[in-house]
Order: structure tokens, then sequence, then C-alpha cells
């Protein structure tokens, strides 16, 4: 993807397709045995029970596979300084070996009050199953750019 | 950590010290190649010139850590059903080979509205280093519980 050169190329509206990503079965378990290691996440038939009624990926397996596809795809890596916080939810959970279209917006732009050289792009992340069109992120994050 | 048996049991203001975690330096720059391949998480002299001035840990790796270690504690094995979202903040970034203590505070409990065998119990975690101080997670998170 081409770069962004600056920030003062970014205005509210405007919408990347980054094409999509999959977290293979085998990486949802690897991640949940780090990281979240509940029924749900790990084993089959624990997860029948559960109230997602199947294995699905970690949360924040989604989050950091929608963050590493941004950073991978280049568009901000002229730009990004880094994150400064996050809303973040997950309407649906997500299943392995599904692909997942991810589509970053820009929410607002402005100026960094004490640096003049930065501005604060607020992104809203959407992850999106395919096919079955399932919204498994809806991420808000301030990000610091250069201009 | 005796593990609750109830949301009943949670009131907000409660507070559960759950102890230190940390993330060793081969552990961030793992973390970091994976889900947050950018500069200042991966190379001491590229890091030097970014907005953090160090190498530092990805926050993703932060949250995933931290929620990794309350888990872990068995405070919320008997009852924890899932989290619904997350309000995310990383006032100060976490530097490798560091100790964090994690707090988790209960904000709110309600029973919930569409099932009584459940209650949405809002968790605050706070991650501060030792012996620094600094915060390094502010997570507010909605947790499904069995009551």
């Amino acid at each position: 993807m081409t770069p962004i050169r600056s920030a003062d190329e970014l205005s509210p509206g405007m919408s990347f397709d980054l094409g999509t990503f999959v977290l293979a079965r085998e990486e949802v378990l690897d991640f949940a045995r780090k990281f979240d290691p509940q029924p749900f996440h790990l084993d089959d038939e624990a997860a029948k029970a559960s109230i997602f009624g199947r294995l699905v990926a970690s949360g924040m397996h989604t989050l950091s596979a929608a963050v590493a596809h941004l950073l991978r795809s280049g568009l901000l890596a002229e730009v990004n300084l880094g994150a400064g916080g996050m809303q973040l939810n997950w309407p649906a959970p997500l299943d392995p070996d599904t692909p997942v279209r991810l589509t970053v917006t820009v929410e607002a732009v402005r100026a960094s009050r004490s640096k003049p050289e930065m501005a604060v792009v607020t992104l809203r992340y959407a992850g999106v199953t395919e096919p079955a069109g399932a919204t498994v992120l809806d991420l808000v994050a301030p990000h610091f750019m250069r201009r």
C-alpha cells in the first residue's frame, strides 16, 4: 500500500480497505495458551457449553492481529508515532480460519496542542468476516502521527 | 487466589491485589515481531529516536499479559463468561524486565437485563511498575459473570 507521507493527507471520512487476514486454528490456540487461557478459547468441548457455543479466538488476538495487519500494509509506516489508547468492542466473536476484512476510517484529525509537527488522528478499525459479514472488531484509537 | 463463586460476592470499590508480572525482553521482542512490528518495540537504536526514547513493550502486550495474569490468579475462574469490550489507556510505556503490579477494582455490578443468572461486572485494571510507580495500563472492561 502506498504509505501516507503526512497526517495532513488525512481527513475525516477517508477509508482504507486493507484486505483480509486469517487467524489459523493453531495460532488461536497458541495465543490463548499464552494470554487468554479460558475454556472457550482452548477446548472445543468446553467451548460448546460457553456463551459462545464454540471455540473462538481471544478478542485480544483479534485486536493484535488487526493492528499487525495494518502495520504490515505499510500505510502508516512513515507517519505513525504510537497510539494513545483505545475504545474496543467485539460485537461478534471470531472463528478460527475465517477471513476478516479490515477497513480503517479516519474519524478526526487535529494538530497536537504541544507539538506542531505532530497531529492526533483518530482511526476507527472495523474487522468484518467473509463471507458472513459479522463484525468481530470495532476499535477507535487516537494515533500520534507526523505531519 | 481464592476464586469468587458468584458475581453477587462483588460490590463497587472492592479491590484485588494480584501481585506482579514481568515482560522479559525476549518476550517483548517476540510479541512485537508478531503483532506490533514498529521500530520502538524492536530496535534499541531506532527506539532512541522515537517519542518513547527507548525500546518499550507493545501496549497490546501489556494488555494481554495483564489479562493473562488475572486469569492465572484463578480469581475469576468460576464466574467469568467473557468480556464485552474495553476502554484502554497506557499512561506510561512499559520497559522490558520491569515488574508490574496488577490491581483490579470493581467499578459496577448490575444484573443482566436478559439473563437473570448473569451479571455484568465492570472491572478496572491498573498496572503500575515497581519501584517507579508508573501506570502502564488503565483498563475498564465489563465482564459477564455467573451469579
